[in-house]
């Protein structure tokens, strides 16, 4: 049996970067391929079946009974934020990989295919949409604006889809895949203190938190920084600097509220030139989806005001938006009674499990970050608390394959409020 | 004879940004390489002789009586600012070959060397210190201090210029060159409204306001948008538009100032992720250097105090600074009896001739820009006024070559005040 942190290192220098410090491990990036890779090389050695779908979703499948029945799915992203750290998405895959060897070693022969899943495009960080693999396959996303998304180079994912071998006509929902599926549980890191707090290595999470993300365009008068009287300016940084300060404080005033720019960007970018646009992003979460909807609102609002106020224009566009999801009601009771004693604890991270829950029953386990901190280089978890979240994981496997009743987990029981 | 306007067309396909608009041609680029090559090209036709100095300057000269006295040197850069204008340097570039054309064609033989220069990096686009090649030259920059200079993508200006065929170990002040110049005149676009307002074409420049350059590092905590409370962040983002907002309302409040904040990156620059660390650059001009320094001075408590207000550290470095420069008295009078009825102007811009201006006696003229827009692709000279202003030059650097007297301009003539 190999360790999850003797997986993580095996992977720990593909897509280091140096600048940021961390990982920078983009969505079809060679990094990406190099992790995938990694991935196809241990389901090899497990003599798992490996396929990639149509959505460019990876599959490693164990099926020792050769069981035709609705299958346990787990799995989580390979790729990263820019400069993030090495256990977000990692950990769920590594976690997984483990807890088939745990499984095995233990004689546990499952009475459902396992299967594990390495989702692409989680974070968004290439194409501004989080979760595209998910969203693609839970029809969440049309496949014809997926396709439009463009990178930061202006590569539009379906030429960087068709480059990376998937074929841009046969992207978008995938019903029957889904309909094969009796429970998705994603392992994770956790990305929050809950647990720090707690004293505890695992948790089963109850909810995720509603999630958007609005890019914003604010246009002035680019000219020259010397020669342009203060008093002849349409500056869109100083407009999308006072923006930024009123997003904060909007958000601050609103209890349960997160409001984060951390993509900015100033066209052309140079010292000596007034820009002539500027365009950010503005990330958005509340657990209340109307709440969510009105601060948008309220947002916006100031955003046009603040550019009027500096003779400049703005324009906010959602790119993606996702109801708080509280994770299905009876597979929670399952992996109360799989991990007696594990708290409970909602996120305020999005993830390719909230997407699917539209769709499938679906559960989370977080892993103890002893930082507190992700997207980042401090990200951590300890190479105990990695075993531990493992052992938890293949115990849920083992209850939600064991028998081949597909009772329990229902659509019904899975709330979007 | 060619005219500076079919000359500008030969080059308008090198260096085009489509993303931004207009040109990007930054320093020692494949784009700039290109420019120079144009450069020699037109050098050679006119049997010009072509150096290219220790600094990376380039130089071609007329000198057909093979005088041995004191050069008329003019010229100007070729390099831009990202998405910028296709007058901003390569104009006087034009202008300078075409006032050749001129004088060879009315059979004017001069009694001194005629020099054309084009100074490398004036834009300080790349390394982020304008005027890179006239400030080494004349001893401006300690050459250790630029060769540790980098770029965007962290390459030193030591390997850039050792790539680009330079001997790093030889850069640096050039006393010998600048003895040999009797004068240096500089033709630019004119990156502001006077001319529109006077309704003229051509106008001898006055003075160049002070100017400098900060660069700003803001470090906060980065962590996770979506996790964090908005209680628990250290969000250098805010604290940058808080300060970028207070350094636009300091100079909106002093007669004069302009202070620009135009390239802005935060780090790492996810949507889902507060960034930890915030680098911007100020632009500061004003024409007196007392108010210049109190500005910066201000500038910096308002930064610091706004860091600490948000959680965050944040270090304000001076990149370059440029006293005001009034051109040489003597050599203007001189440009005032070759240009009657010209107008004289000052300018926010800062240029090669302003750096110079401390070793050698320097003037310039500015053509008119119907859009009174400068650093962006609006920039435009009409081709009529294009020749006008290289007609000016030709009468110009006439006068300046007509004898061989080393007197009317003098070092004492020049103040930098």
């Amino acid at each position: 049996m190999s360790g999850v942190a003797a997986m993580l290192r095996e992977i720990a220098s593909i897509g280091r970067d140096d600048a940021r410090g961390g990982f920078s491990r983009a969505g079809y990036s060679d990094a990406d391929r190099e992790l995938r890779e990694w991935f196809a090389s241990h389901a090899e050695a497990r003599g798992l079946d490996l396929e990639r779908d149509r959505n460019g979703t990876l599959w490693a499948w164990w099926n020792p009974s050769g069981s035709t029945a609705k299958a346990v799915v787990t799995g989580s992203h390979l790729d990263s934020v820019p400069g993030g750290g090495g256990y977000d998405g990692p950990l769920g895959v590594a976690s997984a990989l483990a807890a088939v060897d745990i499984l095995r070693g233990r004689g546990v022969a499952p009475s459902r295919p396992i299967g594990i899943a390495v989702f692409p495009e989680e974070e968004g960080s290439r194409f501004g949409v989080a979760c595209l693999g998910s969203r693609l396959m839970s029809g969440a996303i049309d496949p014809a604006r997926a396709l439009a998304l463009t990178d930061r180079e202006g590569d539009t994912f379906a030429s960087v889809a068709e480059r990376d071998g998937l074929d841009a006509a046969h992207l978008g929902a995938d019903p029957d895949r889904l309909a094969g599926i009796s429970a998705f549980v994603e392992l994770h890191v956790e990305q929050g203190r809950g647990l720090i707090d707690l004293g505890e290595p695992v948790a089963i999470a109850s909810s995720i938190l509603g999630h958007g993300r609005w890019r914003v365009t604010v246009d002035g008068e680019g000219n020259h920084a010397g020669t342009t009287l203060m008093g002849d300016r349409r500056d869109p940084v100083v407009a999308a600097a006072r923006m930024i300060v009123e997003i904060r404080d909007l958000a601050r005033r609103t209890p349960d509220a997160r409001a984060t720019v951390g993509r900015l960007e100033p066209v052309p970018g140079g010292t000596n030139v007034i820009a002539s646009q500027v365009r950010f992003w503005i990330d958005i979460r509340h657990p209340d989806d109307v709440v969510t909807a009105a601060l948008v609102s309220e947002a916006r609002d100031r955003i046009l005001a603040a550019a009027a106020e500096e003779g400049c224009r703005a324009d906010v566009r959602e790119e993606s938006l996702s109801p708080t999801v509280d994770f299905d009601l009876g597979l929670r009771e399952t992996l109360r009674t799989s991990l007696p004693g594990a708290p409970e604890l909602g996120t305020g991270a999005g993830h390719d499990a909230g997407v699917l829950a539209s769709a499938v029953p679906t559960a989370m386990l977080f892993v103890r970050n002893p930082t507190g901190i992700s997207h980042s280089p401090d990200e951590l978890v300890e190479d105990a608390d990695a075993e531990v979240g493992a052992a938890a994981l293949a115990d849920v496997l083992r209850d939600l394959a064991a028998t081949t009743s597909d009772a329990p987990a229902s659509a019904a029981n899975m709330m979007a409020r």
